[in-house]
This record gives structure tokens, C-alpha cells and sequence, in this order.
């Protein structure tokens, strides 16, 4: 709640990636990583990061967090909570006098959510070595690079390589369900499967922008028209292929922008940013080759041109590790929480962390399903039950041996 | 030219009234109403006039005149060419060393485009009388109201009745055609006929801004498909009723604004403004009244709220006075040119103008008919026939009786 207040004043709870009240927010958390005995430091790629040694030097490190940048007028639970979990894992274990082998390290990634720059889970694609050139030259609306942007953030992108990470024995991340499914059935803890693959795809149509009043209806080329055939298609096809048992399917025409967008102009282009999610490749592979034929037969249709189709961004699916599902699950219904199997249609620093670690998920119940708003809501006790589970799960695997049959398939997704 | 070039240096030609750049433009027109000997004035409507006195004190006034203000990104003529040939007018009679008996007055009318106020016409709405409290309180996107920006244009919201004008014998405005049939035609000049009127009606939907990625399709209520719905449904019924012969039609969605418009975001709200202009208005009416009925189908259907349904503004179609009408066809045939009795599918301040006087218009070609945008042309040979023949009306106007069987019909139309 403490972190939740560092908000812009005038749209709570915003914690913008790259803000000044971003900044403060970490502040805030390296002072509470500091007293819980951690090293704090900032990796290359600008995430935030506390350490607690382990008591072998040798042996690797219990990586846990999430993120604490927020969408606008977002809530104080999608990523925060994570973060403050993982912490709580630290505290606990210091209070208990209790030390693992392993080294614990705290993580607050940079610019989960969608950032200025158009680009999603910055600091745990540094982490994952997946933040390539080309990203880190994308400038914000004021002309700032990402790369100076990190920088700022007391990151170092220059040598963004150093970020890269290959000592994690696991990483474990808690959020917040962001879905309703939990709530619905009464389950105190998701243990998550996957991560679906996430993709973004930016349609723009070109017509005419004729004066509304003089331009007869059958001589228009109205790029509005190709907009509106296009987010029809976008939900009936997607709702069509949610019904087809393939796993968790879901797309969006989150973004439309008409020009002029004037009362007395006919719209002469029309910009759409189309969000695509699927647990299953293959589906998001079928629904993107689909909307690429039917948007350019929209336009053939209505006499005007699909004048843009770029991929802006796409990750695949992402499968938690198998033995940290198992772990998280016995552990959580060790401690008396019921726990269902489920998959993320929301995108996560997992999936960019399961390229180079063995990483899995805790999924807390939010009110209503209800995220990215001032609204979003998770009780206390939901959140202390993901954290306990995190805590005994960090300690079962300082001691439990991985079976040879179960494996970590790191490196095996992305 | 000249006053085409005092643009918003980003996106000519854009001078948008109430802009600085709007003021810029109307101060060098005052210097050119000056030096053509008029006293410069502006009314309580923020209307910016030149008036040269007639020989008879006891005259009526012969008012000339448009608007001077543009869409965004707009053209060079469409307002302009019509205070700029006007302003001719004067300086034609002052070479000739020619005084008319009747006063009169070249005008420059405040915001004859759609402003930021969601209001259109608002300098002629005050000269006719029409300008009313409600719409006085409108804001625009900073705040301010209506009344406030009048005044900083110089005018006297809070005796806005000193605006209405009975004084006017017949009031004429050029225009270009911002549409394609002269240049098909090959016709010199248009007779303006009547004028369509022109409704706009705010239509809002609220559904609910859930997450893109975790909220399954069959749970949505995104507010986008109520106006996907609604663009196509808008341009499908105005196509049909186009073609049943009853004049012109046409409707337009120019504006769609979702919100927040994120690309992981179910857009939860969509503001639509449509643009409906017809010749005959028992056609706009059946429109409006299955536009209201479909828009609430369409809400129910997408599990969304209708939550909003405004008429923004609506003008009656107006009838241009049939004697003005055939004393321009006259005057521009004497002159040698050639003229067709058109309908102007745009508004104009010529409409607002008949309610209180006798009104008429005449159309000058313009390029593939194209408006609103830079490319607009209109030949300078062209503007030069409309402006000769407002002229060749005026002096007509200044010495003719009106005949008994053609009384003006002022007051019969809005």
C-alpha cells in the first residue's frame, strides 16, 4: 500500500516506466531491500536487484520478483505485489535466522507494462539477452532512446550484454490472476502453465479524407470503414477460435485512430494496433495469417488501401518448468491453499526469464478479475499465501535434489 | 496566397479559429479592409467586419462575405476565397470611383468550421440570433467556455443579441463547390439551390476496460464493437437512402475515440460523432430515428450501455431567396460564363444568414472537388468570374426594384 501511494497525483495508481515517480517508487524499494540486509545494485539493463549471499558461495541463485511499473491509471497490485512477496521471502528467512545455501536475489524488473518506447518487459528481456539493437534504438514521443532512457534509470546500456544472467537455478514470480477464474472457482493459488505468446500487430488503411458534406456515398474511399470491418472480424474470429479447445485464445483492437478524426471529414487513414494471445502457437500462427488475407480483402472491398501491416512486436508461448510447478503446487497445499493448473493471458517477466532459467508462476486472485485500473484488488491473505508458498518453495529447492527424470528444461522454450 | 501562407508552420494550412494563428490572419485582414476604406469593426458574435457607407444613410446593407478559419490541415479557399472576393467587391467600387446607395459590408465570420467547441457556424448562429445560452457554456478540451473565447476574439458574449442584424438587404457568399460536379460539368459558376442541413449527433458507449490478454472473449463488453457496429451500419443505411432519389444524402463517422485506446486494454469507452446532411429534411429525421433505435440494438447485442446519444447541433436545410438566385444567374451570364442551379451537400453561413435575410450563394469550381486538405485549388480565373459576378449583383441590387411577384423570402426557411 505504502509503494501503491507513490503515485501521479492526478491518476492513481500511475508509476510510469521511465518517470520521475518511478523513480521514487525504487528508491522507496532499495531502502526496504537495504533493511532487509540486501546488496542493492542496478544491472546493465536497468533492473533493480537486492542480494542476500548464500551460505555456499559456489552455488547458484533463488531469483524472485516481479515488476513496479504500472500502466496509466493502473492499480497497486499488478506487479507491485511480486515484488513485495519476494521481499517478504527475504524477511522472513532473516527473522526465521534461517540461511540457504543458495543465494536469494530480489528482482525489480524495468518497464514490464507496455513503455513509452512501445516495447513491454525491458529489464527481463536484458536479463534473457532477447534486447536486441534495433529495441534499443526505439525513441519515445520527446526523441530519448531507449538507450539513454536505461541509462537514466542508472542502467548501462552500452554493455547491455552484461545483464545477461546464467547463474539462476530458478526463477519464481507471484502476480496478481488478472482473470476471473480463480475468484470463480474458489481457489486460493493458481500454479500457472504457460505463458501465452503475445503478438501486436499494426494495421494502418489509406482512403480519402473528401469533405463529408459534398462527396457523394458511392465515391468514397472512407479508411473508417476498413477500421470497423477489421475489429468485427478481429472478435468474431477470435471468439470462434476460443471455442476450439486449443488453450487460452484472446485478441483485441485495443488501439484505432481515425485522421482527421474530424466531424465533417471523411477519414482518410486509420491506424489499429491489434493485441493477439494464445497459449498454443500454432493458433496465433493461424488467427495472424487469416487477419492478414481478410484485411486486404476489407480493403479491396471499400476502394481503399491496407497501406501498413507490421509486426510490432511477438513473443511465444512460454511453459513454466515442470518440476518448479510441481514444487510450487505440493508446497502451497503443504501449507493448506487449494491450487488449480492454469495458463496466463497476460505477459509476464517469466516468459522472457524461462529462455534462461527455470521459471514457474504463483497466481493470487484479484476482485473480479479486474486489473489495470485504479479498482484491482487482492486481499492481504491471498497475497501472504502466495508469498508463504514462495518462501517454502525457495527452501525446498536449497535442499531437494532435482530427480534425474525432472530435469529444469531451461533453454527449451522461446 | 498571402493569407493562405499564415499557417501553423507543422500541418498547413491549418488556422484554426480561436487559435493565435486564426487572430494573425484576421489582423492582416483588417489592414486589407482599411486600406480599402472600410471602418473596421468587431461585432458582440467576435465577427470581424468592414463596412464602407452607402450614399443613402437610410439604406439597407448589402452584406458579402465567409469565414477565414480551417479544418485542421485544411485549404486555401474554402472560406477565404469568399472575404477575399468580397473584399474585392469594395476595392472593384472604390477604383471605379463608384458609390453604391446601400452600405455595404464585408464579413469575416467567426468559426464556420467545426471548433473545438463541437460547434460550427458560430459567428453567423449569432449575427442570425442562434447563438443560445446552452451552446454559449460549451468548453473545449482546456476548459474554457464558449463565452470566454468569443470574448478573446475580440467580441461581447454577454451582449450576444447585439450580434442579430435587421438591417441586411440581402446577404451573397462565395464558396468554393468542395465538391465534384462543376469541373465534371465543365460549368463556370454554380447557382446555389439550397443548402443541406447538417446534424451531428454525439454517440457514446461504455463497456468495460478490462485486461486484453486474460479476459475471455465470451465475457468481454467492449465498447469498441458498439462503434464498429455503428461506423459500418451508418455508411450501409446512408448508401441506400442516397439512392431513393429524395436529394442529397449523405452521413459520415468522422470522429471515433476509444478509450484509453491501449493496446492491452478492451477499449471500455467509444465517443462517435456522425455528420448527417440532407437536402430534405424528412429523410434526416427518418435517419436520426433509425440510427437511435440501431445504435441501442447494437449496444444491447455487444452487451454494452448505450451510454450516451446527443444531437450536437442541427440545422434545417435552407432555401436560397429566388430572387437573389436569379440576379446571380443573370449577372454571371451577362458577364459571359456559364452557370448550373447546384445543391451544396456542405454548410455554410449562408444558411444561418436566411433566417434573417434574403441569402444566396455561388459556387466557384475547385480541383477533382477535393476540400479540407492542402491540395484544394480553385483557379484564380475561376474565383475572379464569382467575384465579378457578385459585383455585376450587388450594383443590380443597389438600383433594382425587387418585383412584387418576387419578394424576398425572408424569414420563410430554417
Amino acid at each position: 500500500m505504502a509503494l501503491g501511494e507513490l503515485t501521479e497525483p492526478d491518476a492513481p495508481y500511475t508509476r510510469r516506466s521511465f518517470s520521475p515517480m518511478f523513480l521514487k517508487g525504487r528508491e522507496w524499494l532499495s531502502q526496504r531491500f537495504a533493511e532487509a540486509g540486501m546488496a542493492v545494485r542496478i544491472d546493465a539493463g536497468g533492473n533493480r536487484i537486492g542480494r542476500l549471499a548464500g551460505a555456499d558461495p559456489a552455488s547458484s541463485t533463488i531469483m524472485i520478483g516481479s515488476h513496479s511499473d504500472s500502466v496509466p491509471s493502473g492499480g497497486r497490485f499488478d506487479g507491485i505485489a511480486g515484488v513485495i512477496a519476494a521481499l517478504e521471502v527475504v524477511r522472513a528467512l532473516r527473522n526465521a535466522g534461517r540461511a540457504l545455501n543458495h543465494a536469494v536475489e530480489v528482482v525489480d524488473f524495468l518497464a514490464e507494462e507496455p513503455s513509452e518506447f512501445g516495447l513491454s518487459c525491458i529489464g527481463s528481456r536484458a536479463m534473457a539477452g532477447c534486447l536486441l539493437d534495433d529495441m534499443l534504438a526505439y525513441r519515445n514521443a520527446g526523441g530519448e532512446t531507449l538507450v539513454a532512457a536505461i541509462d537514466r534509470m542508472g542502467g548501462d546500456a552500452a554493455n547491455i550484454t552484461q545483464a545477461r544472467r546464467d547463474d539462476i537455478a530458478a526463477f519464481l514470480e507471484l502476480h496478481i490472476e488478472q482473470g476471473p477464474i480463480l475468484e470463480a472457482t474458489r481457489t486460493d493459488l493458481g500454479i500457472v502453465s504457460a505463458i501465452a505468446g503475445v503478438t501486436r500487430v499494426e494495421i494502418r488503411f489509406e482512403g480519402r479524407a473528401d469533405h463529408a458534406g459534398t462527396t457523394p456515398m458511392h465515391l468514397r474511399r472512407d479508411a473508417g470503414l476498413g477500421a470497423a470491418a477489421t475489429m468485427a472480424f478481429v472478435a468474431a474470429e477470435a471468439g470462434r477460435l476460443a471455442g476450439t479447445d486449443r488453450g487460452h485464445f484472446v485478441a483485441t483492437t485495443g488501439i484505432v485512430t481515425l485522421s482527421p478524426n474530424a466531424a465533417n471529414v471523411i477519414p482518410g487513414e486509420a491506424r489499429l494496433v491489434v493485441d493477439i494471445r494464445a497459449e498454443d502457437d500454432g493458433v496465433l500462427d493461424a488467427f495472424l495469417a487469416s487477419l492478414d488475407a481478410q484485411t486486404s480483402a476489407i480493403a479491396q472491398a471499400t476502394r481503399i488501401e491496407r497501406a501498413g501491416w507490421k509486426i510490432l512486436s511477438r513473443t511465444r508461448p512460454a511453459h513454466c518448468d515442470p518440476y518448479l510447478r510441481k514444487l510450487l503446487g505440493q508446497s502451497a497445499r503443504g501449507l493448506g491453499y487449494s491450487t488449480l493448473d492454469m495458463a496466463s493471458g497476460a505477459g509476464h517477466d517469466a516468459a522472457f526469464m524461462s529462455t534462461i532459467a527455470p521459471s514457474a508462476m504463483v497466481f493470487v486472485p484479484c476482485r473480479e478479475g479486474r486489473s489495470h485500473m485504479p479498482e484491482e484488488w487482492a486481499t492481504p491473505e491471498a497475497i501472504a499465501a502466495g508469498a508463504a508458498t514462495l518462501l517454502e518453495t525457495a527452501m525446498r529447492l536449497d535442499t531437494e535434489a532435482v530427480p534425474a527424470d525432472e530435469t529444469p528444461m531451461q533453454g527449451a522454450w522461446q
